[in-house]
C-alpha cells in the first residue's frame, strides 16, 4: 500500500476517533498498558536486535545510548501511560459559550488537531510517549522513526494498534512508516498531516520547515541565558547559575551564556569562578570579564553555540537593556532568567525577553512541563504560534465554533428586523 | 534603506511597543482616529490619483470597487478604530497561575506575537484595519499592499505612523513596503517576522506558504456546505439554503454546494427550485437531482468550485456519513451547516464535520467576527493552528511562561530534598 493510502487510512481514523468518548480512549491506553507488559519479552529481543546491529555498523555512543529499550525504560513507558490516564481529557472543553440571540448559540470547543506527523531520532520511548499523547488527545498519528530502531519501532506500533482495535478504537490510527518510505514522502502529505512535530537537532527541524508546507511545531535547541543584575544577591546569583549549568548540562533548558551587570561584576565573578571551577565547568568571558577573572576568550561564535557541555560563555554588560538585547539576538526563545532583587527590574526584563519561558530568581532547568505540572509532554516548543514553552496536551488540539440556531437568517440582521443580543452563557455546549 | 533594515526597525519597536500599556496604545488609536478625519482631504486625493491611473491601465471593475476609498469608506474605518479602543486589552491576561513550591510561582500571561507581516490586495481599508489591529495587541507590522492603491497606502502609513508616534509609540512599529519590494524579498525574514496574513486569493495564500518558512495564518476562500438530513423542516431548510445562498454571494461564508438525504429529496427539491428560480440561482444538480428537478448537471469539478456566484451545486446523498465524508473531501474547513430536527444528527455533524464553523439551524453566513460578537476581525482562518474559524484580536497574540522564584534551583527536587505542591493560584501575574 503507498503512503498516500496509508495516510488517507488515518485520516479516517482519526475522523472517527475524534468522536470517541474520554472512557473509551482510556480503556484503550489502558490495554496499550497491558500488552506493553505482556509482550515485554518480544519488544526487548527486537530491540536487541536493533542494538547488535547498530554495533555492527558502529553506532555512535550516545546514539546506542538512546536506542537501548530496555526493563527499566519499558517500565517508565508504562508508567506514562498509566499517568496519562488520570489526566483531564482534552476534548470536548467549551472555552466561549455566548448567546447571539435567542435561539442562537455558539459554542467554541475544544477538539483533536487531526492527524499528526512525528518524525523522531532513535529512542523508541518517544514512540510509545507521543502516539499515547495523540490517542489521548483523539488525534491519528503518522510515525516515521530512525532505521537504527526499525525492529523495536515495528513491533512497538504493532502492539500499540492491535492493544487499541480491542477497545474499539480503529486501529488505523496509527501508522507506522517503514524504513524505505523516506521522511520527504512524508513532508509532502498536506492533504492528510495536518501538523508536523520533529524531535530531532535545530538543523533538522530547519530542514523539515524549508521542506513542507504542513505546519511544524519545532522542538529545538535552547540557548538559555542568566542575567545576574546589578542588585542581585551574589550568593543566589551562584547557586542559580551552578544549578542552570551543572545539573544536567545535556539538555535543552541547561545555562549556556550568563551575563552580568558591569556594578557587580567585581563582586560576582570571582565567586563564581570558584563554583565553576569545582563543578569542572570551563568559563569563556568577553575582554572585560577576562580582566577580572583569568579564562579563556569567548569568540562572536560561543554567543550563539548551544554547548550542551560543561562550558559556559560569561559577558558583562553595561545595563539590563544591553542584557536584553543581547538575548533576543543571540538566544532561542527558550528560557532566560534574571537574578535580580528589583521587583521592577524583574517586572521589565520578563515584559521584553522575547521567549516562551522568562524566569526570576530560579533555575533554568524548572522549564519543562513535568516540573510546570502538565503531566505528559509532547515537548518544548521555541516557536511562537499556537503552542509555546512546554506543550501539554493542550497543544494537541485545536476548536471549533459550534452554533445552535432554531432556523435563524443573516438578513433578518442585516435588514434590522431583529438584533443581537451577544450575551455570555454560562454552560458548557450542549451538543 | 534595505528591507532586512527595515524588518529589523520594526522588531527593535515592537519590543517597545510590547511593554506599553493598554492606556497608551488606546491613545495612540484615539489619535490615528483623529488624524485620518484632519487629512481626509489628503487621502481621498492620493486615492484619487490611485484610480485615475487604474482606469488608464485598465483595472477590473470589482479591483476598481475595491480599491477605491471614498468618504463612506474613510468614516468606516474610523468608526472601526473607535469601537478597537473599547475592546478589553489582549495582552496581559493571566491563563494560568499555579505554585509549584513555596515562593515558586507559574504564570502564563498573553502577550504580542512581535512583528506581523501583511500582504494585501488593493483594498486601502484592509491597511487601516488590520494595522489597528496589531496596534491594539502590541504588534508591530510590515505591509505589503497591491501596487495598484500606491499613493493610498503610502499616505495612510505615514498618518498612521505620525499619529502613533505623537502618542510616544516607536514610529518604526509600522512600516509599508514600496512598490519596488517584492513579496519574496518579506518571505525570507524568518528572523524579523513571525507570522504572515495574506488577505488574497486560495491560489496566493498557497503560494506564499509554499515559498516561506515563516507560519501563514491562511485567510482562505470557502466551500461552504448545508446538508438538508431527512428528518429537516423543509420550511426551514429553504429559508436557510436561500439566506445562506443569496443574502450576499461574492464572500467567503456563502453556500456553494448543497447535499440532501434521499428520504427527503422528493419534498425539498421541489420547493428549493422554486425559491431558487424567484431569485435567480442556477442549481447545479447531481444524476438523482436531475431526475427529481430540472436543472443542468453537476461535473466533478463542481464540488470542488468556489462559485461567489448566483450558483449553487446539489447532490443527493445516501444519508449524513456521505454527506459527512463529502464535506471533509471536497470542503475548505470554512463552514457547514446540517439541517435537522433530530439533536442526535445535529451532534454528531458537528463532532464529525472537520471544520472551523459547525452550525445547526442556521446561515452559513453567521460566520464572521462582528456576528460572533468579537469586534474587530484580522479574518476567517481555514488552518487548524493556533486560531481558527473568525480571528479576533486573540489571534493575533501568544503566550510566555512567567515563573518566580526565590532562589529556587531543580537539584533540590531532582535529589527530593524538597518537592512540588502543583497547587492552583487564583490571581493575576504580579509583575
Amino acid at each position: 500500500m503507498d503512503l498516500k493510502k496509508k495516510a488517507g487510512a488515518v485520516r479516517e481514523a482519526a475522523y472517527l476517533l475524534s468522536t470517541t468518548g474520554s472512557d473509551q480512549r482510556n480503556r484503550a491506553l489502558e490495554k496499550i498498558a497491558e500488552a506493553l507488559a505482556e509482550n515485554r519479552v518480544e519488544i526487548i529481543q527486537a530491540n536487541r536486535a536493533d542494538l547488535e546491529r547498530g554495533e555492527r555498523q558502529g553506532l555512535p555512543a550516545p546514539l546506542y545510548k538512546r536506542l537501548k529499550f530496555d526493563e527499566g525504560k519499558l517500565q517508565d513507558a508504562i508508567e506514562g501511560i498509566k499517568s496519562l490516564i488520570g489526566l483531564k481529557d482534552p476534548i470536548g472543553d467549551t472555552s466561549l459559550a455566548r448567546e447571539l440571540d435567542q435561539g442562537l448559540e455558539l459554542y467554541r470547543v475544544s477538539c483533536p488537531i487531526g492527524v499528526i506527523g512525528i518524525i523522531f531520532e532513535s529512542r523508541p520511548d518517544a514512540l510509545v510517549q507521543i502516539s499515547t499523547l495523540c490517542l489521548k488527545s483523539g488525534n491519528g498519528v503518522i510515525l516515521k522513526g530512525g532505521s537504527e530502531a526499525r525492529e523495536t519501532n515495528r513491533v512497538l506500533t504493532r502492539i500499540i494498534r492491535e492493544a487499541s482495535s480491542g477497545a474499539g478504537i480503529p486501529g488505523d490510527w496509527i501508522c507506522g512508516l517503514e524504513t524505505r518510505e523516506g521522511v520527504e514522502a512524508m513532508l509532502v502529505l498536506d492533504d492528510c498531516i495536518d501538523l508536523i512535530i520533529p524531535r530531532g537537532s535545530n538543523s533538522f527541524v530547519r530542514y523539515i520547515m524549508d521542506h513542507t508546507r504542513i505546519p511544524v511545531m519545532g522542538h529545538a535547541d535552547g540557548i538559555c541565558h542568566c542575567y545576574v543584575d546589578e542588585d542581585a544577591d551574589v550568593k543566589m546569583a551562584v547557586h542559580i547559575t551552578s544549578d542552570s549549568k551543572t545539573q544536567y548540562v545535556a539538555v535543552c533548558n541547561a545555562l549556556e551564556t550568563l551575563l552580568v551587570h558591569r556594578d557587580i561584576a567585581h563582586l560576582f565573578l570571582p565567586e563564581l569562578k570558584r563554583v565553576m571551577d569545582e563543578k569542572g565547568v570551563t568559563l569563556l568571558g568577553c575582554p572585560k570579564t577576562c580582566q577580572i577573572i583569568s579564562v579563556g576568550a569567548a569568540t562572536e561564535e560561543d554567543w550563539g553555540t548551544e554547548y550542551l557541555d560543561l562550558r559556559l560563555s560569561v559577558k558583562v554588560v553595561e545595563n539590563r537593556d544591553e542584557a536584553v538585547r543581547h538575548i533576543n539576538t543571540y538566544g532561542s526563545g527558550h528560557t532566560d532568567v534574571i537574578v535580580t532583587s528589583s521587583r521592577d527590574a524583574a517586572a521589565d526584563f520578563l515584559a521584553r525577553v522575547d521567549s516562551g519561558n522568562v524566569f526570576w530568581n530560579c533555575s533554568t532547568r524548572f522549564s519543562d512541563g513535568y516540573r510546570y505540572g502538565f503531566g505528559a509532554e509532547v515537548g518544548i516548543s521555541t516557536g511562537k504560534l499556537h503552542a509555546r514553552g512546554p506543550v501539554g496536551l493542550e497543544g494537541l488540539v485545536t476548536y471549533k465554533y459550534k452554533l445552535l440556531g432554531t432556523g435563524q437568517v443573516v438578513a433578518d440582521y442585516a435588514e434590522r428586523r431583529k438584533s443581537f443580543t451577544h450575551a455570555p452563557l454560562n454552560r458548557d455546549c450542549p451538543v
